[in-house]
């Protein structure tokens, strides 16, 4: 397809394509003319994946890059590839936790990956943002007084595989290699908010549930 | 307890504490002498709170006044206050809907709770901040062609309403009426990262879980 058409299907200016073609977060279309350029389908994934992390994601250009550079990495088989692109995606509102909070927190993330039988975060997980978010997210909750236990966390952490089941098997629908990764990435970062709201309305829920248990 | 006290249980600066005092967010202490005012318990819970919402959640200061007044609404019965504060609690990153894609999701997400039988979220649901953030996150996936029917969220519900018994749980642990209301708001903040950081840290071990089950 030309430049207008990838434009048109993907809902994406003309103007912010050819920004993300000279920023390299897009790879260069096929020359066919001094002018033009052909453009397959995987530019128009490509598209989407960038569209995803930039304005749901809200991760700035140069985090893009990088993160399409981890679902470009060839060297890995399929589902390291899936797993580390996941495993690396960075976080924009993660807190900075304090160094005395951080070493409990750390050890209490251990403490957690461990109960969980988590081997593939348990080994490699103190390099991966996911797992600095976890323990920025509980020194936070310790340094403000809240629950923050290997055992309070417990219970997030099964609800979390219940979710990452969903997620794996929404991304095997994909049939080719690159469009598994891309989706694994984009669907990661999209179905965050639709996680956060639901549990947000489930809660009013189950408020709303227990008071009539009891009335 | 005195200002300086405040502050070192709280770890928060007395200027800071001022700050709060001055924009109405934190009530007066007891004044004891011209220059000393006296605090309590409830004032470091408060503190807590406010610095929950402004560090962890990023919400700027203006809306932890709307948080907390939805918080110190007496006129509701305790569990609807508890649903009310978590359902109005705003989200920073929601993305904004086109108006074609919007109607399509809000039809979307009515099946969903229609589906679910969640009747407080169904019946109230589409004034609130919650509903409007799965709204413009279902909007986001179809915009950007990923699956975002019904059938695809209800299992990212059902492990919410997994989820949202855990919360409620650890709210219940609380004592008395004002702190299960703050730890309701505090924690859907707080744990927030905590589950998308796990859910991610579990994305991978899944991948890496099903790469050995072909191998």
């Amino acid at each position: 397809m030309r430049l207008t058409e990838l434009s048109e299907r993907s809902g994406t200016s003309t103007a912010t394509i050819k920004y993300y073609l000279r920023e390299g977060l897009l790879p260069s279309g096929r020359r066919i003319s001094a002018t033009q350029s052909e453009y397959e389908e995987s530019h128009l994934r490509r598209l989407r994946l960038i569209r995803a992390l930039t304005q749901v994601g809200r991760l700035p250009v140069a985090t893009v890059r990088e993160v399409l550079s981890n679902v470009d990495d060839t060297s890995l088989d399929q589902h390291t590839r899936i797993g580390a692109a996941v495993w690396a995606l960075p976080h924009g509102s993660q807190p900075d936790p304090d160094g005395r909070e951080e070493q409990d927190a750390d050890r209490t993330a251990q403490a957690l990956l461990k109960e969980l039988g988590w081997g593939f975060s348990h080994a490699a997980g103190a390099a991966s943002p996911a797992y600095r978010m976890l323990v920025g997210a509980v020194a936070a909750l310790r340094r403000l007084g809240y629950p923050a236990a290997a055992a309070n966390l417990l219970p997030y952490a099964r609800a979390a595989e219940q979710v990452a089941r969903t997620d794996l098997e929404l991304i095997a629908g994909y049939e080719d290699a690159e469009e598994q990764i891309e989706a694994a990435v984009a669907c990661t970062v999209l179905y965050e908010p639709v996680l956060l709201s639901l549990r947000r309305l489930a809660e009013a829920e189950e408020s709303n549930r227990r008071f009539s248990a009891e009335s």
